[in-house]
């Protein structure tokens, strides 16, 4: 019997659960909070993950250990690998905690990036601004998720509301200044790497973000071969790279036919969230055979699937359920303002068939404007 | 916020429990032994289903009750219907528990069904071994499953033999002997009926068993049309009579191009387990819609599935796991000799394929037994 434990004990520690039981596994759920969702579907040990004891309890109990959450503390997630196998491995984790770590090491493995500079003083902004110009972008390098810990500057003018909003952060997460790209879509590619360093990926995915938010993704993108080759293969560098072991997404611009790469999520991605109904094998399961060194499932995908995330409280469920390819994803959380408290993966065997699911559902949801981009991208 | 009582923590209750989760839902399983392995995704209430206080408690704690189990007795269903909403309804479950009511039942609908008479009595029992002939079947009324409960009888002389093997069981749960039909093949129909009685079916399925135990099926059924048609009829108007709400089972005899109904089972069954990866909406799921009056799901299924019982033990995995269309259930219980412990579901988009990773999947494990039926029917 084998038990993995899951740091953080959101949605994604719920699904690796929940998809993980088929394979006779056991599960092990770390998080700060008592009614994290998960707990739902899985034992937890409740605890901060800088506690020792609570973090040797927990280890205690896992035969391996992985992540749904990636802003785990560097030094616990060491402090875990001395004691359990941990994949992601820290070194991993850490590059993908740091914005500055991350864009450094696209660059050093040639895959591009908007312009970026490291910011720890004001003085460094005002310089900073003046060779990437605006608009950009004053991030915290640690500990952002979902579009916060950002700030966007549009004209030199709101540097000092920049600093005012995130400068007090410089000392403690860091800050890094990026170019505002102008992309025409977002994409990202979500992979896999076994133990032994067999890589795959599922076909190339189109987000579209509200509020920093991801709102919608569809499967396959609408992108030729060529480009999603080039994504395929910067995601492959960057899991050699890191030695990476289990799921993880690298989220691209596309500007001009041209990629720039934004960031990687070291952890199953909600914009694979559809791989679930839409694929042989879910990014779910994938991760935990990955983790424990099974055979790789097939990443292939059926027809189309369009995940809509829900933020904030779930909308009614029919309309979703009543159509043929409808499936429904309600997490378990109570209703909170920006929370993701589910999706829905909507899945047909053609480009029609799927707008007109999708129009249907957000007609019925009045959520005309989630949908309304990937109808428009579905041509 | 919902929660599901189950009565039965096996492996149809845990696979409810993993496919009910996506819809928000919470479960609670009463079983009569507490390492029943639903309960290691699932809250338990461990007691006989007879203990008032026990099935009281669980009654206290859920919104509606299904079952896992179908030989709960019919008391404690009816007991529990009077507190909260039961589905299937406790008369449907009655008749579906005693083999003679079920025949009874087939009969007055017009479904065919192999000779049949009630056993009470020795005297009873030569009475109609001289209507019925040889061979035949004595078998329990109530209580039986996976064959137990049975005895072939080939030739009149075996009827010391059968009585001293089961006729203790007469004034108990009853007996009944049923003429051996010497089929060519065994069908199912999973079927599932909602609150508002929509039903729908998925396509036919063919099974094969061993020593009375399901060892595998294969979907959809090489039947043709008009033969799925007939299954089709029968499985709705059994619905329809027992006012039926959730997942069932028709199990049917085909000899000589004609279908005799062999018995109904009042939940999810077996041979619908490779609706989970094979259709775009599980047996679980969909009787859990139906249970909650939820819309009914897509029960088409893409390319063909074959599952694989595994009885006694977990082979390997790894020769599953490496099939691009191959997928694991481990139901996470211990090894004992006869005990169902999980299962393998094989897709693939043509028979021929299919075909070719039954024979691979049949060599690996050393099971060419249990795939070659399966092989020969994809022809
Ligand atoms: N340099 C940029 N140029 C243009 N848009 C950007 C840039 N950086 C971020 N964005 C927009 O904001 C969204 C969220 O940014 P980012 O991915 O950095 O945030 P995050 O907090 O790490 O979010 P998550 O981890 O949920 O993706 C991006 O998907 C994109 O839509
Ligand atoms: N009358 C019959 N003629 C021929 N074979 C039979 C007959 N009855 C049972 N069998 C064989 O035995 C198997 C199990 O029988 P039956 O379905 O009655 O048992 P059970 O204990 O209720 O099993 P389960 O509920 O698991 O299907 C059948 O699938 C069939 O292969």
């Amino acid at each position: 019997m084998t038990t993995v434990g899951i740091l953080g004990g959101g949605q994604l520690a719920r699904m690796l659960a929940l998809s993980g039981a088929p394979l006779g596994l056991r599960f092990l759920v770390m998080d700060s909070v008592d009614d994290a969702c998960a707990g739902q579907f899985a034992p937890m040990v409740v605890g901060d993950y800088r506690d020792e004891a609570a973090l040797g309890e927990f280890a205690s109990r896992v035969d391996v250990a992985t992540f749904d959450f990636e802003n785990v503390p560097a030094e616990s997630a060491q402090w875990l690998s001395e004691r359990v196998p941990v994949f992601p491995n820290p070194r991993a984790l850490a590059t993908a905690q740091d914005r500055l770590a991350e864009k450094t090491l696209f660059q050093q493995l040639g895959i591009p990036v908007p312009p970026f500079a490291a910011i720890d003083t004001r003085a460094q902004l005002d310089d900073a601004l003046a060779t990437i110009g605006t608009p950009c972008i004053l991030k915290t390098r640690r500990l952002g998720y979902d579009g916060k810990g950002q700030f966007r500057i549009k004209t030199p003018a709101d540097a000092d509301a920049a600093w005012d909003a995130l400068g007090a952060q410089a000392g403690k997460v860091g800050l890094i200044l990026e170019g505002f790209v102008a992309f025409e879509r977002e994409l990202s590619v979500v992979a896999v790497r076994g133990r032994d360093g067999e890589f795959r990926t599922w076909p190339l995915t189109e987000n579209w973000h509200v509020d920093g938010v991801l709102s919608a993704s569809l499967a396959p993108a609408t992108a030729d071969a060529a480009l999603a080759e080039t994504a395929f293969a910067y995601a492959r560098k960057l899991g050699e790279a890191l030695d990476y072991v289990g799921v993880f997404a690298l989220e691209l611009f596309c500007r001009g036919g041209e990629l720039l790469a934004n960031e990687l999520a070291p952890r199953v991605h909600n914009s694979g969230h559809w791989t679930i109904e839409g694929s042989e094998t879910s990014q779910f399961q994938n991760h935990l055979r990955a983790v424990l060194g099974l055979p790789l499932g097939d990443t292939r995908m059926v027809g189309l699937a369009c995940m809509l995330n829900w933020i904030g409280q779930m909308p009614e469920a029919a309309p979703v359920l009543s159509e043929p390819g409808g499936h429904w994803h309600d997490y378990g959380k109570l209703p909170r303002a920006g929370r993701k408290v589910g999706h829905a993966t909507l899945r047909a065997d053609s480009a029609q068939d799927l707008a007109a699911t999708l129009v249907r559902v957000g007609v019925e949801l009045d959520r005309e404007a989630q949908v309304a981009p990937v109808v428009a991208a579905l041509g």
